[in-house]
């Protein structure tokens, strides 16, 4: 039977075929691998991912953590799946082997831990939450922070969370108010409320290190004075064994929609801090530099958010896998052309609108995963290319960042309210796993930066800075393409080329118009459509990776056979899906951006 | 405070303002209505909704009914819910004086019926089956069924069901098993198993009557041999009291991802059945004459397609009503023209992105509400109007069913996923109730008709039948509309009847080119990419209802003055966005109808 997290062939064809991943072994850093070793590493994770991880997918989702006042019940399969993903060595799967890890490419690390995100999205939000934990301490942490924190998280005897938001500054972190009191020690005091906190409290490690955004007292306001913090759930003694508890305390567990397998937490910080008598407080460790703390988050963020992307990609990805293999064994009515009655009902794969569906879905959800790892390779190029080409990954990574995160969050999602409706009236039922997956994305468009400011992200900062200069080279990398497929045997994949160029072209003077307007001053005015802006870009990304995923296909599908042509065939039609059906869309964006429509920002709120 | 459940400025302008519903009482049928009559109608509609149905609208969510294997368990507030409706004669709200009714218009009732859908979704589905029962019951029963069953239906003592599907037939009834056994005394013993049956079984009637599609014994094979049946939980005396236990067992309900109040059942028809020994099987009485059951059902299903898509609609709308308060008392962040970081944070209203999140569920679900009045006004026209008139409301009505039911399953949901996403992280918790209508909306795309069946309704039936003459009616009513705007002094809307008039023109031309192309026996190409076909007219369609909900704002709000001008402006705005962001999409769609596109048609099940 096909997997149901992951078409193994696809993954093949976009690290080997389209990214040349195997490129990467001739470098020095990842000399000591090859296909083989990449292939060994995704097949464990497979294993394990839908033996451990998919296996308790619905009982979790069924099962959501609960709060008895002392501790955070779990059901026991979801601690069970993560010793043996720490077991096999998982959680350090991206790091060097000095931090005891597999030192695989960024590219190969994102597609393994992907087939946790198909499998059990829930459950792989931990150590995911702990990977990026330790990379943050990794890349700005103090050498004693380092030996303290890294080798306990990438063992995965710790878990670690970011604390970012709190009650009242959710998208606005400027307004921050946790405090960190410094001490004569040299340590903080961190005194405050963190909301959304996920993986905030359980039993499932030993210790959980949080990563608090604090201002020290006497900061100056907004994200100029803020800081970060190493704050414990227990205090870890210089020799790695646990101390005792910190001021840390389970406020509540949010009761969500769905992603219920990883608990999301209220946390007080700091409750018994009493400063006249120099008691109570959570102890913390500044990380880096005072007043950094954004800069050092945002550096991380970038990863963050691509994870966010993949995560949304994978819940579209299995749900398209379930629906596939649901509308191949559905029997259910007749074509339009053919009335017998008496005639055998055929399955609802061979009726036109659910092939149009699972194309749709097939589309939305290799494209968003071909992007993914897109990203995941310009991380590998600019942490081991040379280093021209390490700028312009930066740059490129930099400008993508907000379609990885938006794009999969919106398209891959509605692969999901396809799937569902491919299932019909079992769909909606909890005896099929789509609803879930529905339930679960729904999170994607909200956190790690709700999509409405990934477009102000992406409009008014990445399309901005250095004059332009991110987006002129995405626009020139999209150009390129189009001029090979200029020359591609397949004249319809000329046509898509240029349908392609002349979108980006226009995306690039709009984005011009609309950046003269805010340097004239109308900055509200250019932003007012940014949600549109993100839209348009993302759909011309995704035709952009749609049209190198073709060229490839094209080449080689003249001279397979059997199942090899049918998937390259399968890779053409998905790109004739997009550029027919979807990169169209952009143009009434454009029209709209370009005219520069002030009916939202004109809209008063005593008219609602 | 504002009602969460409707804007009663919104509802006075599409009945009187728009659809001039107080012309009715002019017709002898209405004539001891007023606008006061219907006005206190609705007054105790909302105070009912409000007060008995939303204040149990998440403890249903959160407790759906279970089935101990004797009695189905569902929580009290339901039923005294409903004993409070139907005492209030609501459930007979549009019936006839000689009904026990109150002799409402069709388009007042539908307005009446809509509180109670967006107070408590899966409460209010128990009357509106029943009602649609009743009136199945009304239009095609004999004498007799009518008196033995109407009454008790009417006023809330007997619930009624709809039994349409069954697991190997869901969108394909031309493959229903379950079969009719006649007997010497004339009535059947039905045997057969059917699925997503909607308040199939419960307590919270004295009885529940059944409509059942079954084959006679011997019917011919497909849609040709459907009959339809009246099966009751428990046999009915003459007098009316009940007798024995009918041959209908609960197999199970299902488990559903929202509208859990509602039970949705497998029901077993003649378990017991043994013909040999002439016992068992489900006393049924035949409806009308034998095979012509499908015809019966879709004589109603007009009615049962507009009801879901008003259903839809008001979960649209309740969550836009809860986002747009949520929305004025949040505060978060600072204009992008204005960052220092120690002013105050603005309510989130003020960002131009949660503008449009509001004014795009505004066009939504205002739009969808006064379609489906619309709708309901054509229903009245059809049955209380001028013989031309009749004939051209049904006609209407006929061709703009499948809209009225898809349109809103899909932006309405769209307006629940922007009302969740306005709501932030805390709308993804259970805390607030968008989430909710989220998921109890995803079953509109699904019921009464996927989407995908409404798609080929409307292209390969409705626009297709009589040479295109119900098509050729719709455009002639939108060009009408244009043609007044033509002259409006507001010179934007001059502008909008041009772009809508453009837009019906080209749907018009392509229409044409896809029918011929059926009709040269192209037939599954022409249908190939129908669900575009629907999207895009549904477009259109609220395009136009939008430009004469706009027409009559634009004349008043010139003196219009307060509260009255913002409720003017507001509906203009709401125009506005529907024209200059949303209807430009149908160009896209209509290209593509246009080329043919064979792209899903020709996507092959290996190349998956």
């Amino acid at each position: 039977m096909q997997s149901k997290i992951i078409n193994r062939r696809d993954l093949a064809f976009v690290l080997y075929e389209m990214l040349n991943v195997e490129a990467l072994t001739s470098r020095q850093h990842f000399g000591d691998h090859s296909r083989d070793t990449f292939d060994a590493a995704l097949d464990i994770a497979q294993q394990i991912a839908e033996e451990h991880f998919a296996t308790h997918n619905r009982k979790a989702d069924l099962n959501e953590p609960t709060f008895d006042g002392e501790r955070v019940r779990i059901i026991p399969e979801v601690g069970a799946a993560l010793k043996v993903f720490c077991a096999a060595g998982l959680m350090a799967a991206a790091q060097d082997y000095e931090l005891g890890g597999m030192q695989l490419p960024a590219t190969v690390a994102q597609a393994l831990f992907a087939l946790f995100k198909s499998a059990n999205v829930g459950t792989a939000g931990y150590p995911f939450l702990t990977v990026g934990n330790a990379n943050l301490i990794k890349a700005y942490g103090s050498e004693r922070q380092k030996l303290k924190y890294l080798p306990h998280l990438l063992s995965g005897r710790f878990f670690g969370t970011m604390c970012l938001s709190e009650p009242q500054a959710g998208s606005s972190l400027a307004d921050i108010r946790t405090t960190a009191y410094p001490q004569p020690d040299g340590s903080h005091r961190i005194v405050g409320n963190k909301m959304w906190i996920s993986g905030g409290d359980h039993e499932l490690s030993e210790n959980i290190i949080h990563l608090v955004l604090a201002r020290i007292k006497g900061a100056p306001p907004g994200v100029k004075g803020i800081s970060l913090f190493i704050v414990p759930k227990y205090l870890v003694n210089d020799n790695g064994s646990i101390g005792p508890r910190n001021d840390v305390v389970l406020a509540g567990l949010n009761h969500k929609m769905g992603y219920r397998g990883t608990t999301n937490c209220a946390l007080n910080f700091g409750e018994a801090y009493d400063a006249g008598r120099g008691v109570g407080g959570a102890v913390g460790e500044l990380v880096g530099e005072p007043h950094q703390g954004l800069t050092y988050m945002f550096h991380m963020m970038n990863e963050a958010r691509i994870g966010v992307g993949m995560g949304a990609v994978m819940l579209g990805y299995t749900g398209y896998l379930h629906s596939l293999d649901y509308a191949r064994t559905r029997p259910q009515g007749r074509l339009p052309g053919a009335k017998d009655p008496t005639a055998s009902q055929v399955p609802i794969i061979q009726h036109s609108d659910v092939k149009r569906m699972l194309l749709a879905q097939k589309a939305y959800v290799e494209g968003g995963f071909a992007l993914g790892l897109y990203a995941a390779r310009l991380v590998d190029e600019r942490n081991t290319g040379e280093s021209e080409a390490r700028r312009e990954a930066g740059m490129l990574l930099d400008i993508l960042t907000p379609v990885v995160k938006a794009w999969p969050s919106e398209w891959c999602l509605h692969a999901n309210y396809l799937a569902i409706q491919i299932h019909g009236g079992y769909g909606y039922t909890r005896d099929y796993q789509p609803e879930q997956f529905y339930r679960d994305n729904r999170l994607n468009p909200i956190h790690e930066g709700t999509n409405g400011i990934q477009s102000l992200d992406l409009l008014g900062r990445k399309a901005a800075q250095n004059e332009g200069a991110a987006l002129e080279l995405l626009a020139a990398r999209v150009l390129q393409t189009t001029v090979a497929a200029s020359s591609s045997p397949a004249t319809y994949l000329r046509g898509f080329g240029d349908q392609l160029a002349g979108a980006m072209r226009a995306a690039v003077e709009t984005s011009a118009k609309l950046l003269r307007k805010a340097a004239d001053g109308e900055i509200d005015l250019a932003l007012a459509n940014s949600a549109v802006y993100l839209e348009m870009m993302g759909h011309i990304v995704i035709a952009w990776i749609w049209l190198q995923q073709a060229l490839v296909a094209a080449e080689k599908v003249e001279s397979a056979s059997g199942e090899e042509r049918a998937f390259y065939c399968g890779k053409l039609q998905a790109c004739r899906y997009f550029f027919n059906w979807e990169l169209p869309k952009t143009q009434a964006q454009q029209r709209l951006l370009d005219s520069l429509d002030r009916t939202c920002l004109d809209m008063q709120d005593e008219w609602f």
